[in-house]
Parts: structure tokens; C-alpha cells; sequence
């Protein structure tokens, strides 16, 4: 009997979702028919490549890494433009807002995210004001930047999205002002510590930065544009903005589940279980899954919920959902598989400097009771002789009690990429800061040093001291 | 009561016991002394980066990290061009060939290795025949060179310092020829297929190779010059070869231990417990440890005994032994700590291409009895569009049943020392093919990719065809 899985939402998880189970529907005796739909007219969008195409890097259009068509030849009923209206999961219909009805045997949600305006902004209808999650939004901030009535910008948030729009604004000659809350950087991934590190390496680009708890209270502006941005109650300081890029506060797109009566947790992502089925009237659906910004996951480390909207997230969980459902039609329980608590791998360049973090910052730890000891240390990557020698700062954060790392920070002027992914690897495998040092790692000189920065700021955090 | 630690030899693992004593005396109430007793007149020096002084990236001078004078200052009697006569274990007492004795309450037994040279070779005494282990070999090594006089040579082994040895005879316009065994390059680490792809990079850069099992049967001089290379027992063939370079059958250097009555395993190594001390009449000795070049050490696959004669390999043994000994003298258990079976990572670059492995080889696990299946991939490390994008080839080997990761290979233009650590860490930590798949990896475009090549390699393995 034919089966059929539908995907709501055609981001990154959602396309994820669909090129897994077209590369494992070899594994099904029936038809299996996979339709996604998608309100843009687009494809599959590498939209973590903006950034750096409003850096000059390449030209906007090549994040599109393949058309509607593409997917279309693979068999894929590809609808874009196409918008749902409503879930019915007992029938098992979606109805499109065109409304044609879709019935399914697997739904996939797939939502996203949405940012969450501050009311002074989002009731303003000032020009110049600019958010980045789409091709379009790219276009649009890159014609401001390349307009040349630019000098001055406030970019509003201090994640990796706000820092790289604020990096690309500079790099245009446009004085930017970063606007956020204290202490410091990234406190998603970084401790105040090695946020002050970025934050020191971004200021000497020429970016400012006001770290406070003070909201932007109004936007003053010269006819229809925007003109500067008054922060504090009372008015207290005013910064010249040209324009404003406000990337913060992303929320789960949670409306469509939300109707269907799906069940929504205290971060407001949907909830799900390891088999990421969403749930409703206390039970977890096994035809209905959710993945994506739009969830909450549980945190690796403090066990607790939280939201973890990173594209690298999704595709762990498209590849859980996959395997669910084709074990799900098959009855081969071989086949399936199950989402683990996420420690959340992030690593980003930011204007030259790179920086990575998994697990949790002691602030997280702290605030989920966890006593922590924690150690650094700034070291070359290989012999000081070899060409490309840079230093790199390792923060390791471990349990006070086991010992186990919980947490890992990083910052370099070379990729930290392979290191974040070890480092994740060994909070899976629970190492301590003795299994740290005591794990042979590879050494060649031209290539690393005979003791790694790792094992020093794991002596650091026992404290045992170098002898250089 | 004062404690005395003794350490034989000082090269890497002597010179790093060293330095870990230093850095964890201050946990000591007692006077604590440590001597090194080494048959050079040179401080800590870095051989690993000899190759590459050879291939004139930098002087050789540079591979001196620090003079006797340092480790001195810092209070370590560092004896050199002094040699032990023997270990005297009953009475604690080694007696050095000066005549000198030294009383010891620990010791440490770092004696290294020597090449196993064929009777042809060793009982030869032309000119222009070369090993690569010392500072001085390799400035013999520099002087032929740089002569002028060379225009072949041949190179006798297939592992790490034979291939950079043969690349730097090639940089040097010398017409070069690797003879070793089949079936293909440094099959400690890499199956043929991965052998062989660096083999087809080397030879494009115009050296030889003969890999079959012929040995060498003749020297032709030219005078006292050797002149070219007759191999195979019918003199069948004949290789002009100006010089000859020998990096092969290095065995443990273990005539000490051996005359000190302390037991030999079937690899030629010393055998030590996890806690690195030498066994004598069947117990092993809490006093006496050994670590680095001259022991043998449990392999973490396999579980059978065998020589990993790694600088990284001594650096953890010296970590180890240094632990045990301080929590030794302060009776303080938490800071022991043990040696674990060892997944011997390696990585190189060999004349611009990058190796890397983990773990053991498809051959060496069928050898022990261990059922395989294997994943290849070959993808960029980020995307394409971003400058430095290079492809890597990852094979990874897992146990047929349990499907958990047993060995990694790797080729590529970029380092692949950071993966290295990475899979390590995987195959320490038990990750099965599945948990490869699913376990979640850091994502930014510019410095790596969505779905990597391990993933794509752990699904090949699981018969998983990628759609694209």
C-alpha cells in the first residue's frame, strides 16, 4: 500500500527531512510518496551563507544550492508557495490555505522560527530597518550597505547572526554601534571571559558596543527613514543609526501545532520525545514528528529543555525522523533510531577570529545547580617554527565532583571546527580532565604540538602548572 | 626523607617523565631529586621535526627546544655524554660507565630504540649510507644533499621518516626510489586503497617504488662510494643509487633491562603493567617503570601486545609515570592513575598530502580474528564555494557486529590532525557507525559542511547511498 509522508516547512530541516527519507526509501517494499511544502518559491537555501555574502565573499544567489525542480525530478511533490492552514491529526489532512486538503501517513513539522520584535520596532514603519533569516532580507540589507547613504548602523543582538551582520556592515565602511545585554558575547557558548576575548578582537574592527539591560525606547528618523535609535527609559543615550539590523530573540513557529492542539513546552517549542513524535492529549503521536528550530530539546548536560536552533541540530534530528519512519513502515526495529539529549556543537567566524563552544557555559551549569571546575590555556597549534602558528584559548568546563567535561570554548585566528567536534565527542563519552590528559593524541610538528592546549587547560583546571 | 628519581636515556619519553616530575613536585612534602642520564650532549631536542629541517623549512638548529643548561636551572641533575653500565634492581643502585654509582628510589627506564639493520648494510662501510634518528644523522643527511654529488637514491622503508626522508631527497632534485615491502605505504596505518592513493601523489613527484619482498643482496661502490643497490637473491635487479637511506626494523632498545634480568614480551619490548612497571621473576616492580620506544604496549583493538614507537605514545606513558610515582611518595591514590590500551594516532604530511590514522587497519583486525565492514567517502570539508575547500577521503572500520568504530583513515591536501583526535576520542568512547550518523557536529559554511564525510563514510559502511 502506498505511504505517504508530508513535510511542513522547507528550511533547512525540512529539506533535511526529505533527502533522508529519499536516501533511505530504498529500504521499503511499497510506494512511498514524500511531499513538501514550502511558502517561498525556492529550494534548498544555505541560508548560514548570507553572512558571508554580504562580507563580499561570493555573490547572494549562490546559497541556492538546488531548485524546486531538482527535488521534483527525485519524485518529490515540491510545493512552494504553497502555505497550510491547518492540521486535522485525527483525520490525518492538512488543509493549504489554497485550500486544496493533503492527507498523510507521516507528517513532519517543520516550522521554524520567527524573530520577535520589540513592539518600538515592529510598529515602526521607518525604511532601513532589517532583519537576516532570508535571501531576501540579504538582498535588501546588501543594497542598503552597497547604496552609499550608509555611515552609521545599530545592529541589535549579540549571537552569531547579529556579530556577522555587524562584522559585514563595518567592512562596508559603516560605523556600527552592537546594542545588547551584559555581560558579554555569544553567553550561549561563551563565558564572559572568552566573549571579552571576541568582543576585544571585534572593537579593534572599529564596532562599538553597548552591553546593558537598557531596551530601545524609540527610533528617531528624518522623513521616512531612520535616522538614530534612543536607548533607556528616560531617553539617556541616542545612537546614530542609517539603519538597524535587529537579530534577536528568535521564537519556534509554533501557531499550526499550537491549533492542532499539540502540546508546547515552557521554552515554547514544541515538545517531543527521543523518537522526536510530537505530543497531544498527554500521548506522543507516532505519524506526527517535529524537528528544527521549532522544538525544544533536552540539554546534554543539565537535562533540562531548552531551545537549540542551529542547522546542525536539524540534521540529526531529520535523520532520527527518517529512520522512524521508514522502521515505522518496514516493522524493522533495526532500523530505528533515537534522539540523544543535544550538547549543541556551535563554531563561527567572526571577522577573522574563530570561535567554538559545546556543552554548557559555567553560567548554564551554575544555573542548573551544577558546581563546576574549570580550567584555560593559550598555546600555539603546532611548533612555533611552522608556518601558520597560532595561538588558541581553551576554556574546559568540568563537573567539581566527576570531573567530567561538561563544557568546551574556544577561540583562535584558525579554525576551531574539528576541535569543537572532539571535544563533543568526548562529553558523549563522558571523559574527565585525567581521560583529557591521558588521551593520546596524534603529533606531528608541522602539524601540532607534542602537548595539546587541551591537555594544559585540563592541568589548569587540576591545578597543575607548566613548567614553561 | 629526600626521594630520588633516576630516568635512562633523554630523548622525548625521558625528557617528558622529566618534565612531568617537575611540574608535579610541588605536591611533595619531601625533598624530591631527579636525575636524566643521557648519552648525548644535547638537552631536549625534537626529532620529529628533523624531516622537515631536510626539506628546508628551517635550520636545524630549531629542533633544539632547550640546553641541559634549562632543565639544570630548574634543578634536575642532567647528566650527558654519560652511558649506564648496569641496572642494579635488588640494591637500587645503577652503576654508569664512568665508574660513577647512583642510588635511586624510582626509576625510569626511557632507553629508546636502534634500526635493525640488514647484515649487507650494517657490515658495509661505503660511504654515503644513512639512518635518520639524530640531529646528527641528519646533518650527514644535509651535507649529501647540498653536495651536489648526488643524483640517486635510494630509500629503504615505507613508514613516516622513510617517505619524508624520500621527499626530501626529491625537493633536493635527487632522483629517488622507496623499496619496501607490498602492499603499498605505511600499512601500520592505512589499508592499500588509502596506501595507495598516497603513493600516486608521491610518485608525481617523481620517486619510485619497488614494493615487493626482494631484499637487498649487494652494495656496488664506486670507491668507497656506494654506487647503486642490487636487490633480490639473483641480483635480478639494480638501482643506481648515489646514497642510501635506511628507516626501517627499529627495535626496542632493551640490553639494560635484559642484562637487569627484566622481562622481554614476544614484540621485543619491555613488558609493563598498566601502571608502567617493568615485571621481573613474574612480579611486576613498583620502583622500576619503563615507558616510550623500548616497551611494548597493549593495542586498544586488537588487546594484543605490540610496539607503537610514537612521541605521543611516550608523552601520555610519562604522564602516567610521573602520576604513579608522586601518588607513591604522598600514599595519595587519587593521583595515580593508569595506562589504557593504546589506539596509536598518527598523522603526517608527506610532500603536501596529509595523512591520518586511528586505530587499527582491516588488516591487522582480520589478523587478530575481528570481522570488519568498512565506509569510504570523499567530500570537501566545507563549501565549495569558500576559498581553501580541499576534499578529504575518510575509510572508516568498524567490528562487523557490534558496528562500533575500530579505525579511521584519512587523505587530504589539509590537515586532518584535529579528525584524528576526533575519532580517537569516537573509538575510546564506543561510538557505533549509527552514533556517527546521529551524533551531532558543529556547522558554519565557511568551515565545514552540513552532513560531513564521516557521516557519508559511517553510512557507506551501513550501505546508506547519499542522493547526491
Amino acid at each position: 500500500m502506498t505511504k505517504k509522508a508530508v513535510i511542513i516547512g522547507g528550511g533547512i530541516s525540512g529539506i533535511y527531512a526529505m533527502r533522508n527519507l529519499l536516501e533511505k526509501r530504498g529500504a521499503l517494499k511499497e510506494e512511498f510518496n514524500i511531499t513538501l511544502i514550502k511558502r517561498e518559491n525556492t529550494g534548498w537555501v544555505s541560508v548560514c551563507g548570507l553572512p558571508y555574502a554580504l562580507r563580499g565573499w561570493y555573490e547572494i544567489d549562490k546559497v541556492v544550492i538546488n531548485d524546486p525542480k531538482f527535488f521534483r525530478e527525485k519524485g518529490v511533490d515540491f510545493k512552494t508557495e504553497a502555505d497550510v492552514a491547518q492540521i486535522n491529526t485525527e483525520d490525518r489532512i492538512l488543509k493549504l490555505k489554497s485550500g486544496e486538503s493533503l492527507e498523510y501517513d507521516y507528517l513532519v513539522i517543520a516550522t521554524g522560527r520567527k524573530p520577535a520584535m520589540l513592539d518600538v520596532i515592529k510598529n515602526s514603519n521607518l525604511e532601513n530597518i532589517f532583519t537576516l533569516s532570508t535571501m531576501d532580507d540579504a538582498r535588501k540589507m546588501e543594497a542598503a550597505f552597497c547604496s552609499g547613504n550608509m555611515k552609521t548602523a545599530l545592529v541589535r543582538g549579540r549571537g552569531i547572526i547579529a556579530l556577522q551582520a555587524a562584522v559585514a556592515a563595518a567592512e562596508h565602511k559603516i560605523k556600527t554601534t552592537v546594542l545588547a545585554g551584559p555581560p558579554s558575547l555569544l553567553p550561549a557558548g561563551l563565558d564572559p571571559d572568552m566573549g571579552d576575548m571576541l568582543k576585544d578582537w571585534v572593537q579593534k574592527k572599529g564596532i562599538d558596543f553597548i552591553l546593558d539591560n537598557k531596551p530601545i525606547t524609540a527610533l528617531k528618523a528624518d522623513g521616512t527613514r531612520v535616522r538614530s535609535v534612543v536607548i533607556g527609559q528616560g531617553g539617556e543615550t541616542e545612537v546614530p543609526a542609517d539603519m538597524v539590523v535587529v537579530s534577536m530573540g528568535m521564537r519556534p513557529n509554533t501557531r499550526l501545532a499550537v491549533e492542532a492542539g499539540i502540546e508546547i513546552g515552557d521554552t515554547g517549542g514544541i515538545v517531543t520525545d527521543n523518537s522526536l513524535h510530537v505530543k497531544k492529549n498527554g500521548c506522543f503521536m507516532k505519524d506526527v514528528y517535529a524537528l528544527g528550530d521549532c522544538i525544544e530539546v533536552i540539554d546534554g548536560i543539565t537535562l533540562r529543555p531548552k531551545l537549540n536552533q542551529l542547522a546542525s541540530t536539524s540534521v540529526v534530528q531529520a535523520n532520527v525522523i527518517s529512520d522512524n519512519i521508514i522502521s515505522d513502515i518496514t516493522g524493522d526495529p533495526c532500523l530505528y533510531s533515537s534522539y540523544k539529549p543535544c550538547t549543541g556543537p556551535v563554531v563561527a567566524e567572526i571577522g577573522g577570529l574563530h570561535f567554538g563552544s559545546v556543552g554548557v557555559t559555567s553560567e548554564a551549569a551554575g544555573n542548573s545547580g551544577i558546581k563546576t571546575i574549570s580550567g584555560k590555556a593559550t598555546k600555539l597549534t603546532k611548533a612555533r617554527y611552522f608556518p601558520g602558528a597560532k595561538p588558541l584559548t581553551m576554556k574546559l568546563i568540568f563537573d567539581a565532583f566527576s570531573k567530567k567535561l561538561i563544557g568546551a570554548q574556544m577561540i583562535s585566528e584558525i579554525s576551531v571546527s574539528d576541535r569543537v567536534n572532539e571535544m563533543a565527542v568526548a562529553i558523549h563519552a563522558g571523559l574527565s580532565a585525567e581521560d583529557l590528559i591521558n588521551t593520546e593524541r596524534c603529533f606531528d610538528p608541522s602539524l601540532s604540538l607534542l602537548v595539546d592546549v587541551a591537555v594544559d587547560a585540563a592541568q589548569d583546571a587540576l591545578g597543575i602548572k607548566s613548567v614553561y
